[in-house]
């Protein structure tokens, strides 16, 4: 077998054989195949594209280049949860809690922000003591007692993918839907939960802009879990607008907290309950009613609050937080913004309001940037809320000062004010299982 | 500029700037943009195409991307031809002495065979003592005396298409008429000459399999060649089966001179006459008419064949073999191989016949491969001929008689036999200049 022939192949719009596409994750992970011939061939897929089986056989040669997680010395059915991320997406805090309330085992593996968006572990570690950093034994005991653990990725697992992705950003074939979904699902395939629920973010903060674009993905992803025997859906939720009123990690934590508490705000909510009731669902504790049902109980009666405070204190953070937030680490400097004009608020650009709260100190322009766990941006008005000139619509917190005014002009940048009220948008548009697409 | 917006442009089908061109070939001849970009851009540019502005300014560029050769040292009018390579395709040796006895001055740099296909280095080198490499000086003062050179290129000529060829041979992006015609050309016109005929094979034999194909390729090395202010136009011409009789260096060489004494196979005559004509139309030495006639007259006066006698003098050769080719190199044994049944002859893989030669020794497998400059093959009988069951159709030369086996298994299965003549083929296909395509 000669990698030229796999390319000419794709070239040529033809379909790769699962011994072709493993044939080049093998040599492209162990160096045998020369970049070149790589980034040639990811051309060609990003051009002439992969069906679902090819994107299946080539996720699963990924992940299994490297280490993989062999979740069975956990008793039960073994959840996983991933969002493409958005802006104030603090939902894997409350959605995991709910779902080890409800007999869910989440043993999940998180990532770190990136450019526009958060991720858990840097939330997580704004608790002061929390370690994301657990041995596998330690991992799987807590999973075990507690239901719940949330960890960075241990092992080198998909290595494929970590060198597939480095060289896609430097040839211009990242934005292409299988090698998208591949990429995702290839880590978590190699983590091992049983049942992987898919939080596809569309709109001006998400990496899908449109909705179908958005629903390519989730289908491509979904064809990804159900070829190698997970049971995965997703659903599509809206990132055109900031979730909830926090971004920044420990005013995330705190916003978590809230809504565990049942006095969070309605969209974050009733996103997470509609994660929470996929997941369950999903796991085959019930019929959709049910779920749904079983998730509200277990937010309403604290119990996925306590799951969250069990959590933090088994990886050694202080669960006091959970009762009293302003243990959380505050920052030192904030500054109210306040609308120039009276009007309804919209969020035209959220992808801007996370480079924002990035410019703020609260994310990472590159992976080597440091984070400032305490800086960020509370929005005290949503899109479509209506204001008065004066008003604040939002805080922003920073440790250092001296990042408030560029912070400031790309918040105003990313926000609009209109004469009329924005049309409302739905928070869920669509549902994606192995029977198609649901739009909602 | 980045190189990854220039990838992403061309991944989305836009048109490259001549800023971004230079660019790419500047940083990618230099080494400062790495493999892996210039392959995800070749492929690109395989899938998306260029149009005809691009690819000159390719060109431009790739030609520029080293030494020129500045031909203002010789007096009038200087031309160039060349071939898109065939089987038996002797044409230099008669067309460039036609041209330089009817004044044109030919500056010829050549290349050497690869593959099927011969090269008219191989062949002058089969005339002993002749050789190709002459300083500078001695080939412009040849050039001034004589009118004719034929010379291997000499100095860094377009190392961009050294280097980019190289990365396409190896990641699936040869076969694509821009990157095709961009190589051809940038050595053309980084030759120097003022105007360029080029000889576009089509047929089996052909690297340019179809009709449409080989136009498509014409068209773009003559849009080229006009945007760089270059007079070029092409033929296109019959390989469907091979050129004259002769295949083999030393064999080719003895039916070139054949041909220039007027005694030479009636195809290789007219093709030749034919390009000599456009040749010379293209240099202005008259209309197409007058430029035929001229043609004809300087190959029945003997005209050209003094001049490729003068040639071989100068160029350090025994210039007694123009009067007795038996002087030329002659292999060892030689092979008569009969029809086995009555018929017509076809050839129905001329590029199988080029094979059979290249396994008796008369071409190069790899770059590094010797050649046998007496090995080949006689065709005694040419497609359309009819057969009778044990005529000799074909004699096979080689040094080493082992080679002659698989030789003969090739050119059998290169070759068929029917029932009916096969329908005749036009020897000339089309005419492309910058006027248009015009079909004859």
């Amino acid at each position: 077998m000669r990698m030229y022939d796999i390319i000419a192949k794709k070239r040529d719009g033809g379909t790769l054989t699962g011994e072709e596409i493993a044939f080049f994750v093998k040599g492209f992970t162990d160096g045998s195949i020369p970049d070149y011939q790589a980034s040639a061939l990811l051309m060609a897929i990003y051009l002439r594209g992969m069906d679902a089986e090819e994107t299946a056989r080539l996720t699963a040669c990924m992940a299994h280049s490297g280490d993989t997680v062999d979740l069975s010395a956990i008793g039960g059915v073994k959840a996983d949860k991933h969002s493409t991320g958005g802006v104030g997406d603090k939902t894997t805090l409350i959605v995991a809690p709910i779902a080890a309330a409800c007999g869910v085992r989440m043993a999940k593996m998180s990532g770190r922000g990136l450019g526009h968006t958060g991720g858990t572990l840097d939330k997580l570690e704004s608790i002061p003591g929390c370690s994301v950093s657990l041995t596998r034994e330690a991992f799987f005991r807590q999973v075990n007692e507690i239901g719940l653990a949330v960890v960075g990725q241990t092992g080198n697992l998909a290595p494929a993918d970590k060198k597939m992705y480095a060289l896609r950003d430097v040839t211009a074939t990242v934005s292409c839907v299988p090698l998208i979904a591949s990429s995702i699902m290839s880590k978590k395939l190699a983590s091992g939960a049983d049942c992987i629920l898919l939080d596809v973010k569309t709109g001006s903060g998400a990496f899908m802009k449109t909705l179908d674009d958005s629903i390519a993905l989730a289908r491509a992803m979904v064809d990804i879990g159900e070829h190698n025997g997970r049971r995965t859906a997703a659903l599509i939720t809206d990132m055109d607008t900031p979730l909830g009123h926090n971004i920044g990690n420990s005013l995330e934590v705190a916003e978590a907290v809230e809504t565990l508490r049942g006095a969070g705000p309605a969209d974050l909510t009733q996103v997470c309950l509609a994660l929470a009731a996929n997941l369950l669902w999903l796991a085959e504790k019930g019929g959709p009613d049910a779920c749904r049902a079983m998730a509200e109980d277990a937010l309403q009666s604290g119990a996925a609050l306590e799951k969250l405070r069990r959590m933090v204190a088994a990886q050694g953070g202080d669960s006091a937080v959970i009762d009293d937030p302003s243990r959380l680490p505050a920052a030192a400097h904030a500054r109210n913004v306040r609308c120039e004009r009276d009007g309804w608020l919209r969020a035209t650009d959220t992808e801007g309001i996370g480079v924002a709260a990035v410019l703020l100190g609260a994310g990472r322009e590159t992976k080597e940037s440091a984070v400032d766990l305490s800086a960020g941006i509370r929005l005290e008005k949503k899109a479509g809320d209506a204001v008065k000139q004066g008003d604040v619509f939002a805080t922003l917190y920073a440790n250092d000062a001296a990042r408030l005014d560029a912070a400031e002009e790309k918040l105003r940048a990313a926000l609009s004010f209109s004469d009329a009220p924005p049309a409302p948008r739905k928070l869920v548009f669509a549902r994606v299982d192995k029977n198609g697409v649901t739009r909602l």
